[in-house]
């Protein structure tokens, strides 16, 4: 199944630690934004992915790439936008478009494909009725 | 051009740090495990990469993927295996296989695909002396 | 010089990739979120940190202490409280303490001493202007 | 119970996502490195940390300070000094001294206080058998 979201905006500021000695941010740094992002996303659909991980089903990332357009600085703006590209019975993928927030200038684009997996780590099923509140989930703009 | 290498290898134990509250290690953490593997495929062809910084010439990550196999623990002994895919006349890209060194089991494949810049940040183009020093760079084995 | 503040404030939530394997944030986390305190503190006071940094003086920490209280989890929403301890003519301290912002308990109180350095890693004197803005500075409440 | 070691040393590179734009590392690395000296005293002890936390004992940091003397930069060879200062019967001390191993200079001093906790994360005490390793403890010469 897929479907075509408008996307979920999230926005923070650039930590000094981020950055590293070519004075941009370090480029596995966007992986942990892209994270936030779908975070976000999950909890705006209606469930805090902590709360899905209690119950019993985690999402481990099993493919992601990462097409790096422009550096991130120290301070900056960011917005990174959540977008579900697609559902299925045991994967999840998302799609991520990262931005300067102040000059709209885009950063870095993404995909992550998650796998759901039980408490042992074991490949599982994606319940029903999350996989029901991920498809039918309108984020609220931001 | 492009031309097939055996690879160069490092070892290393996964730190506590690392992991998440998965119990796994956090899967941006790969990301920086290629970085080491070819700053030491770059070293074993000839010139630290510290170095080639120095006299002008850095690196800038601009596409990155990665397909997670098999999770690596806490303590685990890592092995990456960097191989050169190919060396163009701005862009280099790297192919890196990251296992468990005691099993054997792989981990993570990966790709990075490097620009070259100036110290102001500029696309620039690879020096001449060293594209050939890692086109005919034959890092030892291990 | 040192004076009293009552602290400002700043929230977030724990990032996925801050938890280790215990299920807890990995200790080295709260330094990076005592950073994020003061550079909103500084900001807060008059001059971002970045600007500062921009017009030739950075602070490098010099002295830190940290004491644990209680664990953050995932997704925990933190208060990051900071406060002007001392401010001398080369020196500058912080003390900062870290919430639970839901619950309120205290998970961390942590202390930075920084020094001024110039642009070329050197130690130097804190600008009159600087030090007048962090010694008059009222950090607007939250 | 207080004894003297002579230190248990690690040697490894700095990585390029531990520095920051300052051109230096982030001063919140030293703690990882610090926890990588202490897996390393403990091996060598004669149990892997890891299989420690196995058995239901982990060890949480309770206390840090670190005192910065000189920055470490990019691929520089780093030694780090572990050193038991005390253990007691629920709490454990180790100091670090954490240098550029090709220049002898020293960067950076630290000391923690680690409390043993049960798998629920309760505090708890030092398994006897752990507690005589640790004191008993010769720490091979590297």
């Amino acid at each position: 199944m897929t479907r075509d979201h408008d996307g979920f905006d999230i926005e923070f500021r650039v930590r000094y630690g981020e950055t590293d000695q070519m004075g941009v941010v370090y480029h596995a740094e966007y992986l942990v934004w892209c994270e936030m992002g779908r975070t976000e996303f999950i909890r705006a659909a209606g469930l805090p992915y902590a709360e899905m991980e209690r119950r019993g089903t985690a999402l481990a990332v099993a493919d992601a790439s990462l097409r790096y357009h422009a550096p991130a600085r120290y301070d900056d703006r960011i917005r990174v936008r959540t977008t579900l590209r697609a559902v299925g019975s045991r994967a999840i993928t998302f799609d991520y478009a990262i931005f300067n927030a102040e000059t709209g200038v885009r950063l870095v684009t993404a995909r992550t494909m998650l796998v759901a997996i039980d408490s042992q780590g074991r490949a599982s099923v994606i319940p029903a009725d999350i996989r029901l509140m991920l498809e039918g989930g309108q984020p609220p703009a931001r």
